[in-house]
């Protein structure tokens, strides 16, 4: 990002479906510069205007259950009907493990030579409030670029999951077959996120297990409160093997039944325009607390902690005076 | 609230031990008008220089696991010894639920008549920020008025753990007998908060499950990494009945050889101080975050938000706009 970028050129490339352009656009809205957060901004607010919408999938699964070998199945099955696919990754966790997830493009060497799959790695420098803004950013671009259905991976750590959630139209859980006893594992708050729960490695001597995990998933799903934005029986829970590539075209059915029935009632849009709502104010939230993070705030901070700390001043009364001083008191 | 208070004759009345002029200043504290913050600042900063510290004991554990029975057989095992002990809820619920610690003094009715004892019950009107806030303050104004020991309780819901660790010299966690398979019950990020873990109802019937139970958590404490706070042996898991008040006294030792231990290894004055550096910040960051829950910046968020909604405009140009009316562009 040493060369100044043509916006003009990179939004009618990015329009016209050139991978290039997309993938510069992306490292535009990851850097933290001022002045590329500037292009970035006109870029993504002249993009908006294309008014093209893909289906945005997120799917997370913790490291083992095979995640790539999904995608990479799913995406393949995908392009083959005709459909531009786009896989980007959201992980937090990518600044400490040095990216832990799609830092390769091997992982998913078919998909990734397929011309109509973009694959983007997850970038290596993260901020919490930054991850959201970026993935959320670059899905935008990659609807600009006329892709039909963003794939949001995440690993299944933390909050990234809420993120992508909040970022999609629809939720994805990968599990891998497990005693039944192994349910609780999964976190309550992401059960109620998913809108399908796909037990991969249905193949094979696992077939029984994932058989019998898909029959615990059912039932924990249907305890579950239902949700005013799904049809009868979904949540639901289904087996699949990414490697026999069995299920996944039930697994593409299940999701555009769920996705027809939200544009009809509605809840498409709303579920939209509410995450919207949402990250604007996320947005503002981080951008006053950028504020803390620049000079003279960031030294200033540092002088009352340290004053704080040897019992000086009180930490409400440094707040205080620090609010002062930035002209919020 | 409606009289001013005498904030002299309070800061008088806290460090003579006044236990009417402390309940005044907690109510003080809890209050969010912008009149009593400021008399409650002078306050705490006055009251700062008496210099008197408690133990600060945090205690989480779901309902049903003998909380208040704990409490109060603790807590008049330590008055009987001379001790003076308050009691304070951290309770983010209770702003849903109407209360659900310590709404009740008749929870402990023994001690709450205790000359020795001060009880709190858990303030009703409840905010994030304002939760942490107040119940570090509440207890800076138990230290100032001379307790011994001041018992900060939770009940293990959502971050409110989080909140009661970051305030607390000793992390306590209580559970009930359970079956092996239940370990997992108890989420991780807990488990490695704990200094002591106690199984209570190790009575009667329950008896040979309580103490399997603590083996088992003896066993995952020692999976976790030793902490460098900790001395050998620490983190720990013991039995213990509050009914039949057994294994308090030893509860209590273990507690005094970890705090001890800590006080000599310079640990205790480290933690305090990081303690204070995190609340300083966080004070800043919900003073900064408050702006947006006042007019004009009010008024400004829900217009934008209304126009982010309809994809008239991108959340991230909704926010640079926002930003910029804060003079935070």
């Amino acid at each position: 990002m040493a060369q100044p970028i043509d916006l003009a050129a990179t939004a009618k490339g990015i329009l016209s479906g050139d991978r290039r352009a997309l993938a510069r656009a992306i490292t535009l809205v990851e850097s933290a510069r001022a002045d590329h957060r500037a292009q970035a901004l006109t870029l993504l607010g002249t993009l908006a205007a294309s008014g093209r919408q893909a289906l945005r999938i997120g799917l997370s699964g913790t490291p083992g259950v095979g995640k790539s070998t999904f995608i990479e199945a799913f995406g393949l099955m995908l392009t083959a009907q005709g459909l531009k696919v786009a896989v980007l990754a959201v992980d937090p966790s990518s600044a400490r493990s040095g990216g832990s997830i799609l830092g390769d493009k091997t992982r998913m060497e078919r998909l990734s030579r397929d011309p109509n799959a973009f694959i983007r790695p997850s970038p290596s420098q993260t901020q919490l409030g930054g991850v959201a803004r970026r993935s959320r950013e670059a899905v935008a671009l990659c609807e600009a670029a006329g892709f039909d259905v963003v794939l949001i991976e995440t690993v299944g750590v933390g909050q990234s999951e809420t993120v992508v959630a909040q970022i999609s139209d629809l939720f994805l859980l990968l599990l891998a077959p497990a005693g039944g006893d192994e349910l609780q594992g999964v976190k309550r708050g992401i059960m109620e996120m998913a809108d399908l729960i796909f037990v991969n490695k249905a193949d094979g001597d696992l077939k029984p297990a994932a058989m019998r995990t898909v029959a615990d998933y059912s039932g924990a799903l249907q305890l579950l409160r239902r949700r005013p934005q799904d049809p009868a029986g979904f949540p639901k829970a289904l087996p699949v093997s990414a490697l026999a590539e069995e299920g996944l075209e039930q697994a593409w059915a299940e999701m555009q039944t769920l996705a027809e029935w939200r544009k009809t009632h509605s809840h498409w849009t709303r579920t939209r325009a509410t995450q919207s709502r949402h990250w604007f104010e996320e947005e503002v939230r981080q951008g006053l607390l950028a504020a803390l993070r620049h000079e003279p705030q960031r030294g200033l901070m540092a002088g009352y902690a340290d004053r704080v700390a040897t019992g000086e001043i009180t930490p409400e009364a440094a707040a205080a005076e620090m609010l002062r001083a930035m002209g919020r008191g």
